[in-house]
């Protein structure tokens, strides 16, 4: 496999010349201070350091490895543990972290370039700070002081982990039915009950103490997801000072073998009436649960995005090196036997598929990244209220839309290879082991969908669609009709326009028809994604010109977006009409018929 | 994972109701007397029999133990000995073979519905009878009577099996450039040395020896693919009578550790001076080879369709057993605290998409299965001629798009399990492995595109392409337009035009530009298998109606239909506009701009 080379130069493209997230940062006082493009470019080079150097190099044999169990104990692959203690002491578990405790504070923009490096590194090794960090920021947004105290430093600083526990084995999607109990005790704190599955990292040997963030029920909840209490369980019990006292009653039951991630321990947790506290109100688990929520989502699809690139890493060095078959007379060269498989058009195909897509994909983490901080840090009202609107509707595509790709271009990637491409040795099939999970958990697709097209289009009767659309239109109308970009600007305001049209016949249908969301949702969501990445592409394109002398690395930014309109974006016309096909296809079948 | 049920109504539906392939088997003399419906019928019974009591139940623990390799010895999954040995003394490695040797001689249109079901078993175990098929055939046409008396016999009785040995480390798609040699010997033998890789059962305990068709060059060989030479070289040499002698010079040296088919081995087979016997003509071992080629690549085609069956199968299991959610009102039931997800649009419009790409997969696998049938068999020179031309033009969409949409449908199958269809437990993310293989070897899908709008369409300047479409047109030009049938019958004659017209626009375009076929030719194959499926899906849906009372199983066909002209055919519009952009978008990029 390639050695994995961090794209910076893109990464710094993105964030400076396309989203000039700086003039944000200065804007903001919590950023103003702290932040700058050169530190941003330092920090990066560090992080690229630590996903090159550090994390890239076990993926192969702890794929290999993977994650062992016995007697309620897992031992994690050679060397992540001693890759935890590096990371952890280099400040990158709490790199989103609040300053107070000891984080980074990085804004999510700089950090979502970050997350995409790790990944493409290691997804497997990856979720151990990612989950930390999510249960971090959960505690830190709703926990109470002296909860904050006693755990987020070391949290933060990756003497303990976090985890987050939600799904029961009849409770996946809808956790509203969960089971877990838990029983107020006479000192506050309470006693919790119930099995949980699919704990990532519940169980480990890379830190002294795991924080479990629980879903459960109070004896007076009320039925459904509005029943639900957060609390949080430690692995060990410890004193005012943070010394481990006493075994809390969790113990990990079993850890599932997985397709992929076998780095990561998916584990079985037991908690029998073990202590814990509560985090926030009582039956307001799932809204707490849920402020992180649009950040993990965002972390996840990042996955997809981290694999896709790497994918793209590998497969292009692959091309480059292979020898065999001729291309057509004006490619070929006549000195060799052979020609670089890379001058067939099916392998440039893959290789620019790829690279529109995880380009296209950068630019979408990046500017769902600068809504969330805008609708974390901006101090206009209408900023924010704009920043807020556009993570509600961007962030189930983000996670959905970057792991559908993320997959397509791993398999792309593994195509590219042949016959080496199914070989493990050359690490390329695992790239498709360890995202496929990504389109799974964290809330599966399909759901992410239901929610854009049902939550937040129908839900808000197409108002949450308006400043995305706004956005959209203003720098379509800002754009020179007579520049070279003519064709692509008309195929974007086309392909806008469908979108809208889609939206309103979806809206008008919808409230008739009680299946139709979810009959069109994941065809909906994809349309916005592909709506989405060719705004980006024109954007990037436009701000990419003028710098090509000064950054030669931008010459292909043109051609590849002049490929993303030519070869991607078409998808749109079968989405939509997908979609204007409605419910009905998918339910002649009584549930008998099946 | 549910146990594997063979869809044997389905296949007697498109064999006698669909395509009456019987018909065709009564006015051919070689097969009148010994088939008719109720044999076919009841050679298939048994066949179901093999893969869901014999086959199927090894799979999961194969896939976990896989083949082990030490000191040049490779060791098989528990069962597949005894398995194979079973299977052979049923007759199903000679399914297909020639019953002068002890062959059952079926016609392809029946084997492959048996292939199906074996694939749907076990892909892994599946290949060991299926290359020992394939050499089986090649001897068979190629060989002289000398080496077929001696090989045939005991490899149609599975007591010996077959390899293909083609590709070397440098050489897998472009063969001419391969270096293994073959020396005449003074006895009429030859030496043969060389290294091959990717030989699937190049070595394996189960059976007592391994005849390999080997591809090398003659020392007077031209250069490039009219140097290429086919030779029998045994495992193990033997006398008049068949008793092994001596061990040949032809070793293992080891094998790959792959994505999937974990039972299958996949070997690098070392040649060091082997003896070998040429197989038809000095220079003529590709074309020889390629006689059974295309049967080979449908019958890796039937890999993508089997899995997605399985797929179907487990996936409509889970989603009827998983209670999780509420339906709509319509839809729920008021009794029980949440409905089967099977409510829901989106699991429907996974479950629609696996079975009308299975169905439609079944429908196309048998019809390409007569094709190939008449191409053999027919005694009118007209027939056999348009026989010829549709197995020319239809193998390699067989191969591609049985295997692509063979992919996507274990995707969408393990997506229905959400968290468990990652979980290898389940067996569910196996089906997604040991498919992915199939896009990739016997000519990657990429391959079997240039094949299809290059050598085919392009090669023939459209000639090849007309046979199919005065089937299809003549199909749409007897359907009564006045039926309910009517819009899907105008979908259709719009997609056929969508065909013809981008054929007719890329003949022209293809001409002046070396690079427009490869550029395009993947999306091409796809367009050309969706529009291949809409008439399949016409034909049988008019084919069902007037069954329904007779058969009700055949209830589903004619709204599963309706599903894929509403949901799937719409894919069409996508591809069309994407190779109308042709070359130009894939070539503005240098090589150094990669």
């Amino acid at each position: 496999m390639a050695d994995y080379r961090a794209p910076r130069d893109d990464m710094d493209f993105v964030l400076h010349d396309v989203f000039r997230v700086a003039d944000d940062w200065q804007q903001t006082p919590e950023l103003a201070d702290m932040m700058d493009v050169e530190t941003a470019g330092a920090i990066l080079d560090e992080g690229a350091k630590v996903a090159e150097n550090l994390v890239a190099p076990l993926a192969r044999e702890a794929d290999e490895e993977g994650v062992k169990f016995a007697d309620g104990v897992v031992t994690t692959p050679k060397g992540y543990k001693e890759n935890f203690r590096q990371l952890s002491e280099g400040g990158w578990v709490g790199v989103t972290a609040n300053p107070d405790f000891g984080g980074m504070g990085l804004p999510k923009s700089l950090s979502a370039q970050y997350e995409e490096m790790l990944c493409s590194a290691d997804i497997a090794f990856s979720l151990y700070p990612g989950l930390t960090s999510g249960a971090i920021m959960a505690i830190n947004s709703h926990g109470s002081d002296e909860l904050k105290n006693h755990y987020l430093p070391r949290m933060v600083s990756g003497e303990w982990t976090g985890t987050m526990c939600l799904t029961e084995s009849h409770a996946g999607t809808d956790l509203g039915i969960i089971r877990s109990k838990a029983i107020p005790a006479e000192d506050g704190s309470f006693s919790i009950s119930g099995t949980k599955i699919f704990i990532t990292g519940g169980e480990h040997d890379l830190a002294e103490n795991i924080v479990h963030l629980v879903l459960a029920k109070l004896p007076d909840a009320p039925e459904g997801t509005k029943g639900i209490s957060l609390f949080v369980v430690p692995k060990f019990l410890s004193d005012e000072q943070g010394n481990l006292t006493e075994r809390n009653a969790v113990s990990c039951g079993s850890i599932e073998h997985k397709m992929g991630i076998h780095g990561s321990a998916t584990c079985v947790m037991n908690f029998d009436g073990a202590k814990g506290w509560l985090v926030g109100e009582p039956h307001r688990g799932l809204p707490a649960m849920f402020t992180m929520m649009n950040y993990e989502r965002l972390g996840v699809g990042i996955q997809g995005l981290g694999a896709a690139e790497r994918s793209y890493q590998n497969a292009l060095e692959y091309a480059k090196d292979r020898i065999q078959g001729r291309g057509a007379k004006a490619t070929r060269n006549d000195q060799a036997e052979a020609d670089s498989i890379l001058v067939h058009g099916d392998v440039r195909r893959m290789l620019l598929t790829m690279k529109s897509l995880t380009e296209g994909g950068r630019a979408f983490s990046t500017w769902v990244g600068q809504q969330l901080d805008r609708s974390k840090y901006a101090e206009d009202e209408q900023v924010r209220q704009k920043a807020d609107a556009m993570v509600a509707l961007l962030t189930p595509v983000a996670k959905a839309f970057l792991t559908d790709t993320g997959l397509e271009c791993t398999i792309h990637g593994q195509q590219v290879f042949g016959g080496h491409g199914y070989v493990r040795e050359w690490g390329q099939e695992q790239l498709v082991r360890d995202t496929r999970i990504a389109q799974i958990y964290e809330g599966t697709n399909g759901i992410q969908a239901l929610d854009l097209l049902g939550r937040k289009v129908f839900g808000s009767q197409g108002k949450l669609l308006q400043p995305f659309n706004e956005e959209i239109q203003s720098f379509l109308d800002e754009t020179a009709t007579g520049s070279e970009w003519i064709q692509q600007r008309e195929q974007l305001q086309q392909a806008l326009n469908i979108l809208n049209g889609v939206s309103e016949e979806v809206l008008q249908k919808a409230a008739g028809d009680e299946n139709l969301v979810n009959s069109v949702a994941v065809e909906y969501l994809h349309l916005v994604g592909y709506v989405s990445y060719a705004y980006l592409w024109l954007k990037m394109a436009i701000a990419a010109e003028p710098l090509v002398n000064e950054k030669p690395y931008l010459a292909t930014k043109t051609k590849t977006a002049r490929f993303y309109f030519a070869r991607i974006l078409p998808r749109i016309h079968s989405l939509a009409l997908a979609i204007k096909d409605g419910s009905e296809s998918l339910y002649l079948h009584s549930d008998d018929d099946f």
